[in-house]
């Protein structure tokens, strides 16, 4: 078989694991050089590969590769651009194909969320239509844990950690000063339409009445007369009140708490401003004093306190995706596969593209305690295993050192530019 | 010499290593039995005093006090109550007297900021008039770093090493997506009058051009229009600018980006709101996609990215101040003292409290670049000492291990109630 040449390209929201993924791929490609010629990377996702722009990852040492590991970002670039079906983006997949073929490329990874498996699969598609070579691997990737098929996604668990210790460690604030000082605390966190993240703060709940005190779920329809009488009926009981909400908190009927009119390039709204908009009714309706934090990009890239269970995880996947495509698999995705019972042990499984792509796994209502404002000890049971571990990054001077790549671009073969 | 009883409170807002201190106390008045009977901890600070809540100390275990150097927040509870002049609070003043003297306190132990110094000076001034016999030390502790005749502040270290590492981790997650998501990313951290804080953030940049490319501090009038040319510039030259806003950023005369009309017990006004200002300002005016980050209570709690040199100074300044008790010094507060040349090496000084009382240090004009908006190598020099180290705290199923403590309170022996 001759050798080619592998495309991989990081797609969407960037986590603080996704390198891990990265590194995967190249050192297992590297492992097969009958197989695999060169892995180039798209430059900004598939952005890259459509503006012919590839970075040469075999001019990467073996020590810098391996340093992606605990890198967070994407390490050569992502992006939100997504192709639409394959007729109206047909010149987009025909370009992909152009640029694949003049570079011989006969592997295709695409690391990220559902949209992403979506365009994995139309790449196949549209491969096979056109009667070109190419084997097509989705990674999974996502902070969200929205992927369906899969038993978690890789992403996930070190935001979940980085939620659960975030609240812990502010919750220990709050009850020291509560007396006189701050009573509400909100931390504003990610999750638009499924509550995973939010769900993570959980974790710091040892016991009954632990902080956090209450959960916002978007799968939840936000009640503000309920949501107050609870907060009051907290900050009673226990002089404070912690609250961790989803930026995708949302009113019966799916309207926003916060929502701007303007969306990103998938059509999503952008959001944030969860939190405000809850302190300032807290404030005006309860009087009392809040703070509030909004963890944003900090929750994602948060390198520093990974999860060791997460790590672990988007390296396996991005190495089971080379096997896969070693083994001659197509248009699949590696999965997490959760065993039975405990302790917690988890295998590499596969999902088709075809049944993963653009759908949205949301939260179990048995996840939800029945109040919907906490959740179960099924979800703990969930969520627990995914926060194991610390893979703490080197440092030196104080600081994490995360690596920085060369990024050499391969010379362009094709005269024509592509406009995206 | 016969024994007498200690009281130890925590004062103002927390930090993530003034439980160290604390620890350091307890610990280095165990080591005194002939002198120290035991250690009262105020229950909310100086409320514990004025309310006759303390709680006794001696009932911890030598464990679960020596877990309380890796656990964050304040685990006998602070507050926000500033005794104002001997003659306005002249009640109270007595109050605190009366409450040592029934509970044979010989030894005032006061852990805060530039106003508990000022506290813990005018108790011994009150102790003195008053005929009764007190050792009052103060204990520096402050995020804010803005007390004088120290070198720093414990509590000012963690802080800084958690903006850093966060600035950089989603100065990493920016440049990943800029290219078709956001441009513009703003970290608003605390620091009312002194930038200190987000002067921590320039730990980020290695080189010129690194992120963050803007800071904002309270000591330099904000001029919008100079800020959002900056802004433009930076980003046709990166693709992308990262922000770190002093929550206390103010124009030209002092009027801050943001402020509420709410203010805390001392006077200062509840900020927090710089962030989507600015966000907003260079939506409007320059059209980039934003996003905005607000630490809020997660950087001063962070203990799970503690600067160890912090730590270890906490600790330090605790262990000083009982000794200082000991050597039967009075009215004094420990200071670290930096010793000239590298590598960075500290002792402990000694500064009359007298001195330290509601001053507030701010950062010098030399540690700001000419133009305003970063640090100079100076800065670099001082700060980079200060987040040197790790000190993880232990962790088990995923989570830190923070103490939690038994809080038994002393038997009142006053009839009297104070009402505060």
């Amino acid at each position: 078989m001759a050798k080619r040449n592998a495309f991989y390209a990081q797609s969407g929201g960037v986590t603080a694991v996704i390198n891990a993924t990265a590194c995967a791929v190249i050192q297992t490609a590297r492992q097969y050089p009958d197989l695999f010629d060169k892995v180039y990377a798209g430059h900004n996702g598939i952005l890259g590969a459509l503006k012919e722009e590839l970075i040469d990852t075999s001019l990467e040492t073996d020590r810098t590769v391996a340093a992606l590991k605990h890198t967070p970002g994407g390490a050569f670039g992502s992006c939100r651009y997504k192709l639409r079906d394959l007729e109206t983006s047909k010149a987009e997949y025909e370009r992909l194909i152009e640029v694949f073929y003049a570079h011989n490329i006969g592997y295709f990874f695409y690391n990220g969320g559902g949209d992403s498996q979506d365009t994995a699969y139309k790449v196949s598609q549209m491969s096979e239509k056109m009667g070109y070579p190419l084997t097509c691997i989705g990674i999974p990737k996502t902070i969200d844990n929205d992927l369906p098929l899969t038993d978690n996604c890789p992403g996930f668990g070190s935001v979940a950690k980085y939620v659960a210790i975030s609240t812990q460690e502010a919750a220990l604030d709050i009850i020291s000063m509560c007396e006189t000082s701050t009573k509400v605390f909100i931390l504003e966190v990610m999750g638009r339409h499924a509550g995973w993240i939010a769900a993570a703060a959980g974790l710091a709940s040892y016991q009954e009445g632990d902080p956090p005190h209450i959960i916002l779920f978007p799968e939840i329809a936000f009640n503000k007369e309920r949501f107050l009488k609870r907060v009051q009926e907290v900050v009673q009981q226990h002089g404070y009140c912690v609250i961790v909400a989803s930026e995708g908190t949302c009113y019966e009927g799916g309207r926003m708490l916060h929502a701007t009119t303007e969306q990103d390039a998938f059509g999503h709204l952008q959001l944030g401003g969860v939190a405000p908009i809850l302190a300032k009714m807290i404030k005006h309706e309860l009087g009392y004093k809040y703070h509030y934090a909004v963890a944003d990009y900090l929750q994602r890239s948060a390198r520093h306190i990974a999860s060791k269970t997460d790590v672990e995880q988007a390296y396996a996947v991005g190495k089971a995706a080379v096997e896969f495509a070693v083994a001659g698999k197509n248009a699949v995705m590696p999965a997490i596969v959760r065993q039975p019972g405990t302790p917690y042990q988890w295998t590499i499984g596969e999902a088709p593209l075809s049944e993963v792509a653009n759908q949205e796994k949301l939260m179990p209502r048995s996840f939800i305690t029945d109040d919907g404002y906490h959740i179960t000890q099924e979800a703990k049971a969930y969520l627990e295993p995914l926060i194991q571990g610390e893979d703490y990054p080197p440092y030196y001077n104080g600081m994490p050192v995360y690596t920085d790549l060369k990024h050499t671009f391969v010379a362009k073969k094709l005269s024509r530019l592509f406009k995206v």
